[in-house]
This record gives structure tokens, sequence and C-alpha cells, in this order.
């Protein structure tokens, strides 16, 4: 097969110019073989998906290693089967329902895709022809293969949010509708070109549609689930529950990181114009600022707030300047990234404790991070865009109140039907062993 | 924004020149200064190899994590010297020998390609005009670069299923002649034009070439090193020896899944034409699929038949739909991508403990992964190719019999002149201190 | 080099049509819409540097794992902090000052980097058209994200030197300086058009600009600092002091070793043309194999030597074959590239005992990995380029002095404004406990 293809179709469109014929060819025969102003941004922008889906798929990785590593490690097991696990079940929901749903046939430009939208996505065919594919976007499978990355990462926020204490089953059932339905739903409201896109809500990379979508999901599951045994006493009192591996969680920080580049970066949707790949460039540039801006406005605020830099709040604070600049990161300048950025990590410093006062107990601080800077980015667009406060507001607020609560709805259903929560026991031990009978560490003692 | 982006300025910039102007530019042109049209698809599949190798490199280190955080901790440091070793004496030898070996001279159609093969392999001149080139297909450093990194993927699947027990410079010996001699050899009979690929064996990227060849050899060793001690009672219980390091496993697994994305997408071997990236695209979304239909079927099946749902099997599963759509991730739908890839979960969760019936001792699963899941992948392809079931078989008995018999001797010679296995106090004691004086984890006492 | 390669190649093949024949050629109206032949390169190489700019990225994660392994768990915490936090300074710092300083307005060819250097960087508008961009090269937005990646990684370098003992903000302070005043001043000297480029200085991706100089900012700091308490004993004995973590220690390497790829291909600074991506990709295949030699000699030299492998040796010495053939990954063939890697693995495991002979405590080898190394690769450059071993030497020395000298001056106020190492009594308790009241491994008993 291999060297089958090498001679096929490359050559079929090679060769032939290689000869000399080059321009002779082009005169009267061209429709069968286009040349690169007419293919090469199609080319570009499927390559451009294909990069940034693999950085956006790996920041599966990155929350593993993040939630991981914060969890204590009796939980360690379960946080890794949960994330796996959910990845694998968006990408299937996302295929089975959740694609179509979001892009609707006659509202979306791309020819293909269309209704009724149960398990209907139907990839370009095997080496399709120039004149078969949507020239001036990319190839289906590329444009897929690029969103469903972006479902699994809203399910990430959740599974760290509610760690150590919910049960797996429910949890991936939830997965299955918040990837299948509820994402989809409100993400066509924006990307499928529905009422908030006509209304001129502004979310490149989805600062409100991936991320707060993801942390209002994870805030109605903390409300429902309730916070750890010992981690509220009565008389107000927090106790730390310490992350096991801090190594682990500052890998799984600069994973998503590096994940944010395809995330930011593939969201210009095209690199085949020399503004398109300075567009791309640019919002390198502008991430890449943004998270160092919030990591270091944490590191400094931790030590003149607590005497002591706080490295979970700088991890944090990075992914905080992430999300916040996920919204808008085109069109500000550097300067303009680093203090949308910084607030990001403000924000996240001032709002870990204020939930804990709140007795919601997100263990790896996902709220802060992907609801708090979320809304923060998507309001900052007004400094840099058209977008008007306004209508940013109404979007923030519209997908607040249909994702929190029809989570409410979903989370209260599955505590009704199955419960939600491990027992009592089974959570002081560990879910590892009570529910999965497999520790993650199981040669290194506990101190 | 996204959907005005999209239509905006690449619109504007390529639909005027595909109205059927460009060729007409190119008229009284350059002989001296090929253009896109010409050079295009080479530079993008150079590209693609470089990237797709980059891609696949990185499963080195996914091999490693993904070996080192399945055996218990007193063997660790002897794994990662392993990994890091096989993979470095690997790109020598396939220098050295094995990429000359694999794709002999005329056989094949890339100039510079010549024999006799010891070290012969002349990449092409700094600053390669576009007349030497092979413009039909890639520059040879990138195509050596991706060829290079897929022989080492074998090796690490040897690595993983003889942990804990063998030593260290037997095990390296093997490499040697495994990269340098046996997988070129077999290798040059479908992707060396040789008589398998005459004959219509169809395997993309190595499910039988490079999986099942790495899972024969591993067998050939697990028989002939035998189980580690205590593994196997003589009353037939198995004593399960749990893996010291989850969360490294599993960060090891995804990224495995994440070269994989260049494993399956560089073997298109070409990106230059809308036929070619748009097949790269459909690999994408295949691969991804069959990964997670891999996984959610372990983790189902593992709820089912156990009770619990098993991690380790999980992330095996995962594996294992990427080792069956790796012969055919081109030309199933999605749908073909989700049960070939659920088979291969089932395989895995059905044949890690008939090994162990076997008393089969492989450590990590390498063997139902690679080779089981590598033989159901090779079958797959006639469901959706030409290939039929006479040559397929031909093929996977064919690599079969090569590797297994070759490795079996090689095994065989190197147990009689040096021994293969450390001493049972080594064994029981960890081979990190007795092999090699240095712990993975000095300071974390072991339970 | 890189001035050069920026001028030669890419000019010839893109500057010719753009002075206006291809205009014509397509019949008047197309001013607005310029071909492939026009823009491809400069999509390309922005490309380039996008891709390689988050692998250099991804270096400071490879950096943090490789230290973080290689230090004792009490101080890992810190040794995170320290790594996230210097990256993201040196995004800040070479923004403010640094990017403009090192390639100063006039000097440089591409529009709009202007003087005075403070905080000027101007990306290209959004949506920049073709006529205002840079097509003989990239966007403004991709080179200062790659060339920022770059000043990230000469930062780590000192980190893991001076680990264990120094305090954090002392050590930040001097990385404000290191990435905005100090790298940015000598990078100039060659790759800002300076006396050393004129005088045909030769150091293709940094062997000497990037990874010596962090080698001599980390021994100027570890002369200043001085050893871990009870390394060096009175009568010459060496205390071993393992590292923590050495499955987290090679998965760094690995990580390092992708981003490389980044690191060297990416200074190409080109990929549009058939000769640049070809050289990308001969890049890439002899950056490969020198890290292999490396890390096979040190294999082989430890097992001499010693009589055991030493994993940490085999680390160090794949890090070292990366650094040396850094100065020169392009023109060397494959057999080159390896004898040049295989004499770095040399110097790294001759190196380091000589250190701790000096009691110059280096806690993870970097001076031998980097300074050492990289005077290696930057004399060997004289076997495959026109440059002459005096110019070499004399660069050599150039940057040694300057950074040696001013990073001895800094320390030295450093350590008497504020002090820079911590207390006995932290140091021995560990600088996790003791300066941020946050351990790694809070569960893992230490033995």
């Amino acid at each position: 097969m291999k060297l089958k293809q090498l001679l096929a179709p490359t050559a079929a469109l090679i060769l032939l110019p290689a000869l000399g014929f080059a321009q002779e060819a082009a005169e009267g025969a061209e429709a069968a073989a286009p040349g690169f102003d007419e293919i090469g941004p199609y080319i570009m922008t499927t390559l451009l998906f294909c990069m940034a889906g693999f950085l956006v798929f790996f920041m599966a990785a990155g929350f593993a290693m993040l939630e991981g590593g914060l969890v204590r490690s009796k939980n360690v097991t379960m946080q890794m089967t949960k994330n796996i696990g959910l990845y694998s079940i968006a990408a299937i929901m996302y295929w089975l329902i959740g694609f179509n749903l979001m892009y609707p046939g006659d509202g979306w430009i791309v020819p293909g895709y269309v209704g009724p939208f149960f398990a209907t996505t139907v990839l370009d065919p095997v080496g399709v022809g120039a004149g078969d594919a949507a020239l001036d976007y990319a190839s289906i499978g590329s444009d897929f293969f690029f969103q469903l990355v972006f479902v699994a990462a809203t399910a990430s926020i959740v599974s760290g949010a509610l760690a150590e204490r919910i049960k797996l089953w429910p949890f991936l059932a939830f997965v299955v509708l918040l990837t299948g339905v509820m994402y989809p739903i409100s993400g066509s409201w924006q990307w499928g070109g529905g009422w908030l896109a006509e209304m001129g809500f502004s979310d490149f990379a989805g600062s409100t549609v991936v991320h707060s979508v993801g942390g209002w999901a994870a805030l109605a599951g903390a409300i429902v689930l309730g916070p750890r045994i010992g981690k509220y006493a009565k008389d107000g009192r927090v106790t730390p529950m310490p992350g096991s591996n801090l190594a682990l969680a500052t890998l799984g920080t600069f994973i998503l990181w590096l994940g944010w580049f395809g995330f930011n970066g593939g969201s210009q949707l095209a690199m085949g114009t020399v503004g398109d790949v300075s567009d791309v460039s640019r919002i390198f540039a502008n991430t890449n600022m943004a998270a160092a801006a919030g990591a270091v406005t944490a590191l400094i605020m931790t030590q003149l707030m607590y005497g002591k830099a706080d490295l979970t709040m700088v991890l944090n604070g990075a992914l905080a300047g992430l999300v916040s600049i996920t919204a808008e990161p085109l069109a500000p300048s550097l300067f303009g990234a680093l203090w949308i950025g910084a607030v990001g990590g403000i924000i996240v410093v001032l709002t870990v404790p204020m939930l804990d006062k709140m007795k919601i107990d997100d263990v790896v601080g996902a709220i802060p991070v992907h609801l708090f800077a979320g809304i923060w980015g998507t309001i900052a667009v007004i400094f840099y865009g058209e977008a008007n406060i306004v209508t940013q507001v109404i979007g923030i607020i519209g997908y607040g109140v249909f994702t929190f609560v029809a989570s409410l709805v979903v989370w209260f259903l599955l505590k009704a039907i199955f419960g939600i929560r491990v027992s009592e026991e089974a959570e002081i031990n560990g879910l590892d062993m009570a529910e999965l009978g497999m520790e993650a560490y199981p040669e290194f003692s506990k101190g």
C-alpha cells in the first residue's frame, strides 16, 4: 500500500509538470490538475487542523497529569481511569451525535454535513479530488478531529473538580450527555452559526463555549456532590488536602500550555494565506504571553499575600492566563495579552479561597481557572474587538444558565437513580482500592 | 468570529486566482525557479515526514513511561536504561545496515539509495536544488528519519514483555540484530517492494510489519526467558505483580496515542495534494476513533467480567485499538474504525489471562496488544480494501514464522553464549540495585 | 550562519518574482491576490517557526522533569516553581527588552523591528496583507515566538546546576537579567548581525550562543553559591546524592530530545524551498543521530569504566550529543553527526567526575552537557563548514568571558544584597518545606 500510494496521486500531480510540460499543460487541461494557488490554502488549513488537533488531543494527557498530581495518591488510579475514559467517550459521542448537532446541515458552509444528526458524519472519500473538496476550507476529517478534541477538554474540566468522591460510572454517564448533547447544543449557538453568532457574540477559541461550559458543569456537580469528607470543618476551618505529586501536576500544566497553542492557533481555522498564517503566529505569541503573565502574577501575589510562593497557584495562574486569552487571542498586542493573562492570574489567586469559604470543594481549582477566568476572558474581548459588553454578557449568561441548569438536572437525576457519591468508607480508604481494586503507587507507603 | 474568519480572507485571496488566471501567469517564466505547483508536494511531504517523525520518535518516551509504570519500582531504572538504549541503538543500526537493507537500490524509486547496504545512506546534499531532488516524493533525510523511528517502536515492544528479569546487554544485543537485520529484511518484503507487496499483501502502517513483528520477537523471548520468579504457582494460581506507577503508565499510553497520529498519518507518504492531505486527516480521525473504541470496550468488559473497571486493561485496550487500525487506517469509515478498534479491545481483555494460563509472562501485555491485535488488524483490512484473506494470512504467517524462528534462534544463542537472565538473587532484589547499582526512586520506601 | 541562510536561498527563489514579474504575468488584476509562488515560502517558514517554537517551548517541561527527577524529593516543589517561573519570566523579559536588544533595528532585515528597544516589539497587524509582510522571511510573531523559547532554554540550564540550595527570588532575579539583557546582548553578536557574525563565527542553532552561555552562567553561579552541604568531604570523598525519580528524569530527556528537533530544525529559518525543507530534514536526521551516539557512547563507557551502565550518564550523554551537534546540525553526514555526538557523550562521562574533583557542585550535570559539549560542538564546526578554528575559538572565548564575568558580577551583587543561599537548616530539611511550605510528594515516606 505504501509503495502504491507513493506512486499514485502524488505522481499524477507532480511528475507531469516536472517533465517540462507544466505551463503548457496548464493551458487546456486544468480541471484535472489544479495548481497550488487553488489547493494550497486547503492543504495548509487541513494541516493546521491536524497539527492543532494532535496538540489539543495531548491536553487530555495534560489534564490527566494535572489532576492525577493534585489528588491524593489513594485516588490516582480512579483519576486516570476517568480521564482516559472521558476522552474516549467524548470521541465516540461527538461522532455519534455531537458533531452534527453542533454544526447542523444548512446552517453551515461545508458540504456533507447533513441532518439528521445521528452518526451521520461522513468524511471526505479516500483520495478526494480537488473538485469535490471544500477548497475554501479544509477536509471534513480534519475539521471533525479538531472539533472533537475540543469537546473532550470540556469534560476534563469536570473530572478535576469532582475528584476523590464521585463514582466512576455516573461520572461517565454525565460525560456521555455533556459531550454528546449539552456541549454541542450550546456550542452551536456560537460556532454552529446560531443565535449568539448572529447577535455578534465573540469567543474566538472558547473561553466561554468550552471553558466556562466545563466550569459550569463542574460547579453544578460540586454542589450536588458536596465536599470531601473532612474538607470543611463546622467552625469554618479548611483542611488542606495536598496533591500527591506536584512534579506530575507541573508536567500536566506544561502539556496543557503546549496543547493551547493548538487550541487557540487552530481556531484561526485557516492557514493558507499570508494573513492567516501570520495570525496563527500572533495567536501563538499572545497565548504564550498570557500564560506567562498568569504564572508570574500568581507567583508574586502568593508571595506577597502568604509570604511563600505557592506552586499550585502558579500552575493554575498559568492556566487561568491561557483561559483568559482564549476568547480573543488574536487581536490584542503582546501587552494586551500580558494584562489579560495577568488578570486571569489574579482571579485564580483570589477566588480559590473564596470557593472554600462557600464550601464548594473543587479539588484542582478547575472552577476558578476555567469558569471565572473564562468569564473574564470573554469580557476582555470588548477591549480589542468589535464585540460590545452587552452581547458578551448575554452570551456568558446564556451559556451559564443553560449549562448550569442542565447539569444540575442531570446530576440530580443521576444522584436519584444511581447515586453519584461513593460510600464514606470508600472515600476514606481511597477510591482506588474501594472502587477499582488497584492502587496507582502500590509500593510507596503513605505518610 | 470563526464563521466569518473562514469566509473572509481565505476566499478573497484564493478564489480569484482559482478562476483561471493563475496558469497564464506562469507562462514566460523560470525553469531556474520552479513554482509551487512543482515543488509544493515535495515540500509538504517532506514536512509530513518530519512532523510524523517527531511524533513517532516521541513514542519511545511513551513506551518508556508505559513500561516504567507497569514494572515494579525495583526495576524501573533498568527499564529506562533499556528503552533509551534501544532507541539509540536502533537509530545507529538502522543507518548502519537496516535502511538500505529494507529499501534496496533498484527496487526502490528514490535515487541515491544504493547497495551495498553498509552505512551507505546518503542524505540529499545541503540545499539540494529542485532538479536534484525526488520531486515526486520527499527528501531522503525525512524519509530516512521517518522509517528509522518505526524500527525503534518494534524494539520497544520487546522491551516491555521481557521486563524485570532480562540482562541489559543480551537484550541490547538482540536489539542490534532486530533493528539492523531482522526487521529490515522482513520489512523489505512489503515496504521495500518485495514478494508480499507484489502479492498484494496490505498493511498500511504496520499492524504486521511493525507491531506483530515486535510481538513475535517478544513472544520468542518470553518463552526462552521464562516467567518471573513467583509469577506462576505450581497449582496454577497467578500472582499479580502490579505496576509501580499507574500515572506514569497512563502518561505513556497518551504519548503513544499521540505518536500514533504520526505513525499512521505519516504512512500516507504524501501530503501535497487535496486527496493526500485529506487522507492524512481521515487517518487521524480513524486512528483516534479506534483507540477510543478499544479503551471504552476494555472499560466496559472489565466492569462486566470482573465487577471493576481495570485501568491497565483500559490502557492496553486503547493501544490495541491503535494497533488494530494500523493495517488500514484510511479506508474505513468512522464506524469502521470504531468496530475494528473495539474488537482490538476485546482481544486484549480476553488474551491477557490466556497468556497467563499458558505461563507466558508478558509483563506489560505487549503480546496481546501488538501481536494479537496486530493480527486482527491485518485481517480486518479485507473488509475495507482490495486485499483478500488468503494473501493477508500468508503475510501474517510469513512475518510470524520468520520473526519467531529467527528470534528464537537469536535468543537461544544469546542464552547459550552469555546467558540472558539475571541471577535469582538479582531478580528478587531488583535489577536496579543488582545490575545497575542505582534505584529509580531511592527515597520512597517500598510497601 | 543564521543571517546568511536567511538571505541566500530564500531570497534567490522569492525576491525575483516579488520584483513584479509575477503580477504582470498574472494580467493586471492580482496585485491583491499573489499566488503561492510568492507567498508559499512565507507561509511555510512561518509554519516552521510556529511548529519548531512549540517543540522548543516543550523543552521547558523537559528541563523541569529532568531536573525534578535528579534532585532529591525534598527539593522538587522548588525545582518546579523555579522552572515554570523562569520560563514565564523569560517570556516577559524577552518581550520587554530582549528581542529588540538582540535584533536591533537597522541591522536587521525585517521591517517593524525598531529601536529604542523597550517593549516595542510590534507584531504584524491582524490579517496582514501580502504586500505588508516580510515575504522573504516569516511573520514577526512567529520569529519572536521562536527566539523567545530559545532564551528560556538558557535559563533552564542555570536552574539545574544550582538546584537544592539557591533561594527562589534571587534566582529569579538572575533570570530577569539573563533573559532580558545578558543573553540578548551576546546573542546579538552572532544572530543580530554583530561582530562575530561579521567575523565569520559559525554557530547554527546555538551550541555556544545558547548552551554555553547557559553553562557559563551556571558555572559562575555554582562557584559563588558553593556546593551542597555534605557533598564534598574534606578528605576528598564525594557523597552521591542520587536523584529522587529517574523515570521523571528519563521523561525529561526524551522531551528535550523531541524539542531539539525544533531547536535545530527551526534554526534553518526557512522551509519554503526544496533546499530548505530538505535541509530541515537533514537536520532532523543528524540531530537524532548525534543524540543516539551520545547515549550509546555513555552507555558503553560507563559499563567499561565502572562495570555498570549508568542511566543518568546515558541521559546526559544523549543531551551532550544534542548540544554537540547544535552548532552545525546541517552540514555533517550522518556519520559526521554520529562521531560529533559520540565525542559529546565521552566529554560528559569524563567531565562530570572532574567537576566533582574541583568541588564544583552541578546537581544535574548541566555544565558538562551544555558548556563543555557546547564548546566541543562549536569547534567541531570546522570539520564541516567554512568556519576556521581561530574564529570559532574567539567566539567561544568571547561568549565565555562576557557571560562568565557578567554572571559572576550579578551573582556577587545578589549575594551581597539579598543573599542567594538558603539557611543550613532549610537546606537540610529541604527547600520545599522550608521555603515554600509544600512538599512535592507529601504522602511518600522518605527512605
